[in-house]
């Protein structure tokens, strides 16, 4: 009977909510593949600066680190947002990041069959995407330094960051996705803006250095602007994309939306050693915190990444995927996916469905 | 009668033909509204590159500095693109930006009801969209320093640029977008990340601090990440955009994308003092040059903004708008907008049927 520890980060907003959900899918779905979860709760974000003064405490990394894997709900609110940095709900996300050392993003989005219209793309276009993005998560201008605030010759004030990769943060950020695409359908495209920036140019050359290490994946390269318009032009070009954490930041959100269903995707952060990170891509959506209207897939579907990248158990992985496809075939959806025809759902009632269909 | 010098920078790919139109389309409606103008055509990019080593002649620079305003075709191609950073196409465009002090780059996203079907969003999301991105252009990480390449503590090879904004660049670009978006529908969306960069963080307390003098001006903010979904899911929310300058070159594309036919499209870059540069916001298409197939539009409308922006000709910026969209009525359109029931036309006889319909 094999036993991990999982850490559990409600977070703020619908957290709370759709982590309840995903830790009873865990417990049943370990109960019957003969694994079992010890759950530690744990605060970050809001909930943290309010119960303790800071975004991320001391105890919450020390239990993340000391775990198996790390289950992430949402962070953010309005009553942050005019925050000093440092007591911002998202420096406490930056720092878990960080602290565990999870390098690499990986953010799927993926059209369901059973979800197409909800797209906005037309659905010949939005039929069959599956994209994952790899996005280099610790390091580029989120985490360079020197930055801040000072002032110019003229004695005007400025604020500044620095993008900045070194070989060897490039090197793994690839080597990642080159292992990603060869699991998938062997097609890598690196993006950045070589063109321009020497922090890319760096990238490129690093990345176009390790190809023949990985001779049955092809790899491409595309600039960070042709990238935004190709994935409204044409998606199904894309398998997985590699890119730094700001291009990252941006095309992961682009490329999600196309889906039409962001309520449904998840997301894994995994680093050499220690506990990779898991959580759905949306945000905490405080205007339907505690109404039980959140749609728990996205945090169910981070669980079975949690599963398949952190743990590697990826029958059981597989067995929370099917036991979700099966609840959307019967029909049940919450408000952010319905649609007429269908049955709509709160969370609690959702979670409760994939329950049975596991 | 009024007199004004322009400088035609034909450059690469397609260039050469959709100025040439648009040249043509300039001296019709010019002799009509009694305008003159003396064009002088200089080398620039790829072009200038073969014929005088450098992607930016010092006589270029200066012939356009000298005129009026610029009308520039499209730069760049396979053949110069391994070439050294100071020897690419792009590294000349980037110059002649910041020679010419263009820190304001106007692209419209508009949905013509002519081309909605062009879109690959579903019709009911297109249709109507009007955009207008304000972008920065000489500033930012394109041009900030320190920028290059080293190697980190551990001996390793880093590549390293900064974003960097002063109090007084940042005022200078807002300051325009505040007039643009009066001037259209009222709506100014400030796009940054400052929830987690501190030249995200001045570039809001600057925006917000003009606010008061533009009270006819509703102000919203949206960080980078959401806006690229928000493009996606409910275009029709923005109207006039303002943000840096590598947020705004992937922001824009991706809202040209939206509207399915960015042969369409044209920009304008303006200054305080001096030639305002006017350009398509496609590229140079080197796979369709030489062939009278590209759809030289875009540089057609490039002109009417030259008009209107660049000499405050209103009058004949319209004429030139309203003999585009008789063109596209009587049903002529090149490859990348044609449809059934339409008549396809190459280069040259699209550029008759626009001097038909002045
Ligand atoms: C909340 C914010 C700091 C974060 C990021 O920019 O990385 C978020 O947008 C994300 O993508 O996880
Ligand atoms: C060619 C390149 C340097 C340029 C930019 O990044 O500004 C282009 O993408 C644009 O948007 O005009």
């Amino acid at each position: 009977r094999r036993s991990y520890s999982i850490t559990l980060l409600p977070g703020d907003g619908i957290g709370p909510e759709v982590v309840s959900v995903a830790k009873d899918v865990l417990s049943l779905v370990g109960s019957l593949q003969g694994i079992e979860f010890r759950f530690r709760e744990v605060p970050v974000g809001g909930a943290a600066l309010d119960s303790t003064g800071v975004p991320l405490p001391d105890e919450t990394l020390a239990a993340a680190k000391e775990s198996d894997a790390v289950l992430l709900g949402a962070i953010g609110g309005y009553k942050w947002d005019a925050n000093e940095k440092h007591l911002k709900p998202e420096t406490g996300l930056l720092q878990l990041r960080a602290g565990l050392g999870v390098f690499a993003n990986l953010r799927p989005a993926t059209v369901l069959p059973q979800l197409v219209d909800s797209s906005t793309l037309k659905k010949e276009v939005a039929e069959g995407v599956d994209i994952m993005v790899v996005r280099e998560l610790t390091g580029g201008i989120y985490f360079g330094k020197p930055r801040g605030f000072g002032s110019n010759d003229r004695g005007e004030d400025i604020g500044f960051n620095t993008e900045v990769y070194s070989a060897s943060e490039i090197d793994r950020i690839a080597r990642v996705a080159f292992e990603v695409a060869r699991k998938r359908h062997g097609k890598l495209c690196s993006v950045d803006k070589a063109n321009v920036l020497e922090a890319s140019m760096l990238w490129r050359k690093r990345v176009n250095g390790l190809a023949s290490e990985f001779p049955d994946v092809e790899l491409s390269h595309m600039y960070v602007d042709n990238a935004a318009m190709q994935l409204i032009r044409n998606p199904k070009q894309f398998d997985t994309i590699v890119t730094n954490n700001i291009f990252g930041d941006i095309l992961s959100d682009e490329a999600s939306m196309l889906t039409g269903s962001i309520g449904m995707l998840p997301s894994a952060s995994i680093g050499d050693l220690g506990p990779g990170l898991f959580e759905p891509i949306h945000g905490s959506a405080p205007d339907i915190a505690g109404q039980d209207k959140a749609n728990p897939l996205a945090t169910v579907l981070s669980a079975a990444m949690l599963l398949r990248y952190g743990l590697g158990e990826e029958e059981a992985a597989k067995r929370i995927e099917a036991a979700v496809i099966n609840t959307l075939n019967r029909g049940f959806r919450t408000g952010d996916i319905f649609s007429g025809g269908t049955t709509l759902v709160g969370c609690k009632q959702m979670g409760e469905e994939v329950l049975r269909s596991v």
